[in-house]
């Protein structure tokens, strides 16, 4: 059977010599990107820009309504560290990289709308397509493949990556944790892309960012959520994944 | 949006409740039972029958000619401790839990033909249907879900459970590797069962077996192995995962 070892593809060997020629870890300097966080009112969006401010990345947080943006700004925790609130389109046009963290039901509404306030500008998806009924979480796989794709497909003038699936939102918020012990996979097309998000990543003290392939396999990255889930209710716990040998 | 720490199930509480009763750590022994490797020919198969037995397991290689499972189990590596060869059929038949490690394209065929042997048998599915083009690896969606969910289907008198999908095979042959830096997520319905492959997997040093959900939820376990091959590619390793805060 197929192993993560293997090498099939038939130019493996001509990519993996260029690898050779960049150490993976020779990531960019992000400290002067401005990130905006879409939904950023919900818990992950929170967590999120709570933890870039703190890292010392200038944060704005979107949401729909620009009063409500402001109202989650207004956090002593989050307004402290220069979080500042506005709706999603300033946000947007405002930020180097933004992050969507809306609920998958408002995915495409909301980015269909940021087209043009969008264009040009780094988007990192971190949205999970998560249905639940009396068992528990499973999987949605939207049209397109994955949330991550759905958000190339609306916005062809962005560059769009996925990460920051995996995170619990308690840890990302709670004050008392200094460190977040987890690896963040990062996806995406472009490999100078993908660098500045898990240069980002690596803002966070604990985490780092580990390129995990392209977005054609963001699907199940995003729905291992439904895995994390029961882990986190067998165990008790606020689940995270270290990728080992990396 | 959705995030590993939700708990929107409406019998969530009910089940927290249930769940705390039992430590979730208190695995059985398994030292005694037989463990068969279908598909024990290949290199993920050769490499679990040779950390089995190394363990102490009593194990058998089970493949469609008696004569080269024989000829694998020959090798002094496996032989040296006590690894036997046998024709899938009478691999099943002889052992309390049987591995499918099998290639993807030899499945349904492979299971069907063993119903018979395999009843009431616990099953542990760790087959990855994956295909490969010029960009690498990408997941196959099977008809039921996935591959553990065909096995399934297939196998309705069988306890059919699915773990060791992110193993490198390479490390599990390497007798220098005296650990393997890695948790296995083990999937199933029944505790009774997800716990023995727990304790299974626990037998091998450095591992742990994470209970991760249901069947329902392996296609994104199965195809995370494209993933962790594209992290392979660029970073050079043999990635493993760990499930922290566990």
């Amino acid at each position: 059977m197929t192993t993560p070892d293997d090498a099939q593809s038939p130019n493996a060997a001509t990519r993996a010599k260029a690898a050779l020629k960049r150490d993976p870890w020779d990531l960019p300097d992000v400290s002067g990107l401005v990130v905006g966080v879409l939904g950023g009112t919900g818990d992950q969006g929170r967590g999120l820009a709570y933890r870039f401010a703190k890292a010392g990345q200038k944060v704005i947080i979107g949401s729909r309504a620009a009063e409500r943006a402001q109202a989650a700004a207004a956090d002593p925790q989050l307004s402290s560290l220069g979080v500042e609130g506005a709706d999603n389109a300033e946000c947007a046009r405002r930020s180097d990289v933004v992050i969507v963290a809306v609920p998958w039901d408002g995915h495409a509404k909301t980015l269909e709308a940021l087209r043009e306030e969008l264009t040009g500008k780094l988007v990192v998806d971190c949205v999970n397509p998560l249905g639940f009924d009396r068992k528990g979480a499973f999987a949605i796989k939207p049209e397109e493949g994955s949330a991550a794709e759905q958000a190339a497909a609306l916005l062809p003038e962005s560059r769009v990556t996925a990460a920051f699936h995996h995170l619990s939102a308690v840890l990302l918020q709670d004050p008392e944790i200094a460190e977040i012990d987890t690896d963040v996979m990062v996806l995406g097309e472009a490999r100078a892309d993908t660098d500045l998000v898990q240069a980002l990543a690596a803002r966070i003290p604990g985490m780092r960012g580990v390129f995990a392939g392209r977005l054609r396999n963001a699907h199940q990255v995003e729905s291992l959520v439904a895995n994390l889930i029961s882990v986190n209710r067998r165990y008790k716990a606020h689940a995270g994944l270290r990728v080992t040998d990396v």
